[in-house]
């Protein structure tokens, strides 16, 4: 036995006990969580190979299946949150020196762009400006130039409020030789997806938005195509933690024996299943139209605040994050604070390139509601009244 | 609104209801979680920039500092599981084309060797059957040969019951211009490890051993000199989402203002920081000497029993993992399967180089009490009997 006397005491901090308030969290995620979700993941923990958590597994798996609307085998949850559901598409799909599009019109293009170039590739950006979108035009002029192996694109840009349209850009893309991932993190289940019938190749989520999970699980699904483009790999991926050979057996998504991979975080899987039996429960059909209709309600509030929405068109704003502009004369960081501090709301400002434009705010899953409509439209009307004494 | 019709209706299994029986977890870990941390889990979420959160994440900080006895300010938890700060060590500490010695006596160098080799470094193993440890003269020997700029090591060695002692190894490596990096995810805790006095580099460990904390988050620290090493790479890291200059901003190491990073699994931190408060208040010595004792008690039953430990000398046994040889005639699988079908207890077999060849009894944090020392003795006693009709 050791003897060493310690040199670190044990710190004051932690000897205090663990306070945490209750928040209605109406940014951009996480949102809040109900409380049959907090009580899944605090049910005792099981071995990460005993069979009640592989059955939770294979039903995440069909939840996410449906979740995505597709029948891809390879479908599962990574063990870490969206961004790294981010990483884990990339460094799978990709190579040093394979040629990638990324379409940036926000902050998450602009991350994909940069985890593409750390793992070696040759990136190539398609730009607009934050709040817009691309046309097919856009991106077929873009496959034509640089002709990629992959091509990016983010469904919900959290950070501007946009919805991007999907349709005929699977078939586009695959017309030019190029498998298409799409990041769905912020609209997944707030808007209408269709990962087969889109012919989209890979698509993650995150768990925090509108599944109403803590975050910590991240879905993902790799089409045939992808698969096959990860099976000609001439190298092995650069992560063991994220390889999808490694995690598609450990997921029982290659029809053999299922071996040990990681330790995985088991209590978030018990969570997830839980935010994807609530999302199946309603239908998605449902969900969809509850965030369009709540999303609708509050624009129509905003306006009627004086507020300018920054996403013109209505067809592609984001149902899941609205954005606004800061009204001229506000400094948004009092507005924000003032919804925290006064009415315990938490909104948020910008991200990346909206960063100083513009205020966020999300209804996302159980937070897409007309009472927190509301809500936050009488707490933003109160902050636009109290912070006009702090006009810049 | 799309009127598409859904083509993969809600999943049947979805819609029943969780269900997760209670076991007690002897393998080599995850562990059973004690209440206090379920609860701590199952707090309402807060935004990932909340004081309250990062107040949460400064309290981790010096749990860990207490729990590795360090005063580096590069310490934080990982938003994955072990396997996650792993790579994390390995990703940025290295470049492409570095040298790396690993010492391989189970698992978890060859995981290490995996996961180094991917990163596109140089890497040499130094080979010890498994049940051994490694002398200093051993390792001395490696590093004039392999002039490594990195050496990694296990602590505990989980898949085979060893403890490496680290005395002098630091100075060792130091003297030898290279870097020491420890896997302690199985001994944290559990067997005492000093780092500042130890002169460890980079020291790592996962939640859910003796910290009886759900996986999801992974301790890591850093020294000054591996600090040093990654402010003078050439290259990004391969992993934004593990780029330990921005996790390191994150935590509030670098003294510059906290930004966003990525959506951290903040139940998963909640958790973790009580698992850290349970280990402050109950005290480094008194968990290090409990794991100890209830060891020492197993060993002695498990010889009464007429079993064989794997590993022979007392003084390198893994306080918090015991290897004991199968006995002649049976099968592990029996005996594995028989203690979770007839007493609900968790036991295991071997892992990578020792499967088949033993069975690994896990006691860490609130399981290494001696009435599960009894439970385990007599439920194996019991197995021992009612396996024979199976033996081979």
């Amino acid at each position: 036995m050791a003897t060493s006397p310690l040199c670190v005491p044990p710190p004051q901090g932690l000897l205090r006990p663990l306070a945490v308030p209750e928040r209605l969290l109406l940014g951009p995620g996480p949102s809040n969580v109900p409380p049959r979700i907090l009580a899944a993941g605090s049910q005792q923990l099981l071995g990460h190979m005993h069979p009640e958590v592989l059955q939770v597994m294979d039903e995440i798996k069909m939840g996410i299946q449906y979740a995505f609307q597709t029948q891809n085998r390879l479908t599962l949850a990574i063990s870490g949150t969206g961004h790294c559901a981010m990483e884990a598409a990339l460094l799978n799909l990709l190579e040093h020196g394979d040629t990638v599009l990324v379409a940036v019109n926000g902050i998450w293009g602009q991350r994909a762009a940069d985890i593409t170039r750390r793992l070696g590739a040759n990136v190539h950006e398609l730009l607009k400006p934050p709040g817009e979108y691309f046309t097919l035009w856009d991106i077929e002029e873009g496959l034509a130039r640089h002709k990629p192996s992959v091509f990016f694109i983010t469904h919900g840009e959290s950070s501007t409020g946009v919805l991007q349209p999907l349709e005929g850009l699977g078939e586009l893309c695959h017309r030019h030789g190029c498998l298409l991932l799409v990041d769905a993190v912020a609209s997944l289940g707030g808007a209408p997806i269709f990962m087969d019938q889109q012919e989209i190749d890979v698509l993650y989520s995150g768990s925090q938005k509108v599944l109403n999970t803590p975050p910590g699980s991240a879905p993902i699904s790799f089409s045939e195509g992808a698969r096959e483009k990860m099976l000609r790999r001439k190298t092995k991926p650069l992560s063991f933690y994220l390889d999808m050979g490694c995690l598609g057996n450990y997921w029982g998504c290659d029809g053999e024996p299922r071996r040990y991979h990681h330790t995985a975080p088991i209590n978030s899987f018990f969570s997830l299943r839980e935010g994807l039996a609530m999302l199946a429960e309603l239908g998605l059909e449902t969900s969809w139209e509850r965030h369009r209709a709540n999303c609708a309600k509050l624009c129509q509030g905003l306006c009627d605040l004086g507020l300018e929405l920054f996403v013109k068109e209505e067809k592609v704003r984001l149902p899941t994050v609205t954005t606004v502009r800061v009204p001229d004369g506000y400094n948004w960081k009092d507005i924000v604070a003032f919804l925290m501090d006064n009415h315990a709301i938490e909104i948020a400002g910008g991200l990346g390139p909206s960063v100083g434009q513009v205020l966020r705010i999300g209804l996302m899953g159980c937070n897409s509601t007309s009472s927190n409509v509301d809500r936050v439209l009488s707490a933003l009307q109160d902050a636009l009244r109290c912070c006009q004494h702090s006009r810049l």
